[in-house]
């Protein structure tokens, strides 16, 4: 049978990507932080994401807050638009217990000490792109801001018009080409590490922009947990490969310059929403 | 309840795309070619793909010879790969009784007489993109080459190892972040114009590169037929807002700047593939 490619996703790592993952010395992954991940559990399975505290503090503590209240538990999915977003929040009359119910904005900050490993590579929408924390990011060194890019995965704070409108009450997931017109409109609050596919392969919402227009359709949220608040020995521990290792450099140029004979032409370059961001279960 | 935002997609049209294809004259619209159009019927639904001659003429041929003479029919989804691609195929033993089962490829093709409205925006992958026949395309004017782009809804015929074992017995769409590596590496040979959704909310198989392990889990695609074929009274007048007309420069200017109250930034750019390519049915 015939196959199409090696994929660049991380959510399937090809043999190449599989290869040097393998070689990948121990110190080369992060493990991912209990305290700044969060567990969504749905019927079919969870969904973990890691949270980006360097870029969005406030809202990240904000979700914590709301997560450990309950606030998102029995809550659901409830829109689903193809090629854009699958977004999540608790019913409209559900009371706040704790944290906040809207906050300021962190669409972007001051460039500062955080880390930055710059993809050399163009990109249509920001002057310089690369990796922070290893989440993907952007860089305007002009104006000295950063920011969170909308690559696939990327979870985002919903709001209104108003700048300040938002606060983690209502998420989404990207689950389409990278909307990175969105970028520095919406508070990135960190990025679907596990489950990705749960969110992406939900039916598409009939509604306008893809909200669900019957309750019975929307996938019910069970509960959201911080990992950190889970017994030990039940959570998952994943790691990221560092973006800032040689493993990630090395990952980084075999998707640049594709060496396997399957291909007869490598553009030499990559998409800063291209590249995988690969996250496996501690050995 | 608040929403994160209008849009960019072609399959769910915001509000301001939708006023400006709502003013848009009857001649900025191209009738979809009925020769050149597939209907793949899904137990859930049909998916319309157009096909694009100007690029893959062999490949366009051999495909709808398969068609025609019922090779896809009673076939099925096989492989449907998180953030990359649904594929389909016909069973192993299947024999062909019409067509080529294989064809040398058509990755690209001289610059010609066919239509190309650039876009001037900077690409990551290609030194020059744009539209051609109203789907996303690049050109390298240095080598005078020009192919199309693996954008969302992007249809491509998969192959082995060398270039010219594909042909279309074997095609694939894509249903995430573009894989623009491909690019040149795989004939493309359309898109997809309706029912997008019903290949992206697939669920992903557990196998290697996203295959499915069992048969019962491949989803039966029932027939594809050429719309040509089908009665008059039963095709789907389908039109593509064409990518040479005044509607489309503005809807793509009103995508780079967004003037919605939602918007706080602007990045005064778009990609390639995050432009709408609106299709409707005839009014």
């Amino acid at each position: 049978m015939s196959v199409l490619a090696v994929s660049a996703s991380a959510s399937a790592a090809p043999v190449q990507v599989s290869d040097l993952l393998a070689k990948a010395p121990a110190a080369d992954w992060r493990p991912i932080d209990p305290e700044n991940t969060l567990y969504m559990d749905l019927p079919a399975g969870r969904v973990v994401i890691e949270l980006a505290p360097a870029f969005a503090p406030n809202h990240v503590a904000n979700i914590k807050a709301l997560v450990r209240s309950g606030y998102f538990d029995d809550s659901a999915i409830v829109r689903v638009q193809d090629n854009y977003v699958a977004q999540w929040s608790a019913p409209e009359d559900r009371k706040i217990t704790a944290g906040h119910d809207t906050l300021k904005a962190e669409f972007d900050k001051p460039i500062g000490p955080e880390p930055f490993v710059p993809l050399r590579d163009p990109d249509t929408y920001a002057p310089l792109v690369g990796f922070s924390g290893d989440f993907p990011a952007a860089r305007d060194p002009k104006t000295n801001r950063t920011w969170l890019t909308h690559c696939y995965g990327m979870v985002g704070a919903g709001r209104d018009d108003g700048a300040d409108t938002g606060g983690g009450k209502e998420l989404y997931a990207v689950i389409g080409q990278s909307p990175r017109n969105l970028d520095r409109n919406v508070t990135l609050v960190g990025r679907v590490v596990q489950g990705m596919d749960l969110l992406s392969s939900l039916p598409r919402g009939p509604g306008d922009m893809g909200f669900y227009t019957k309750e019975g359709d929307k996938t019910v949220i069970r509960r959201v947990r911080v990992a950190a608040d889970v017994p030990a020995a039940e959570r998952l521990p994943l790691e990221a490969l560092r973006t800032d290792s040689s493993t990630f450099k090395a990952l980084v140029q075999s998707r640049r310059f594709r060496k396997e004979g399957w291909y007869k032409y490598s553009p030499g370059r990559i998409g800063v929403c291209n590249v995988p961001l690969p996250v496996r279960l501690k050995p």
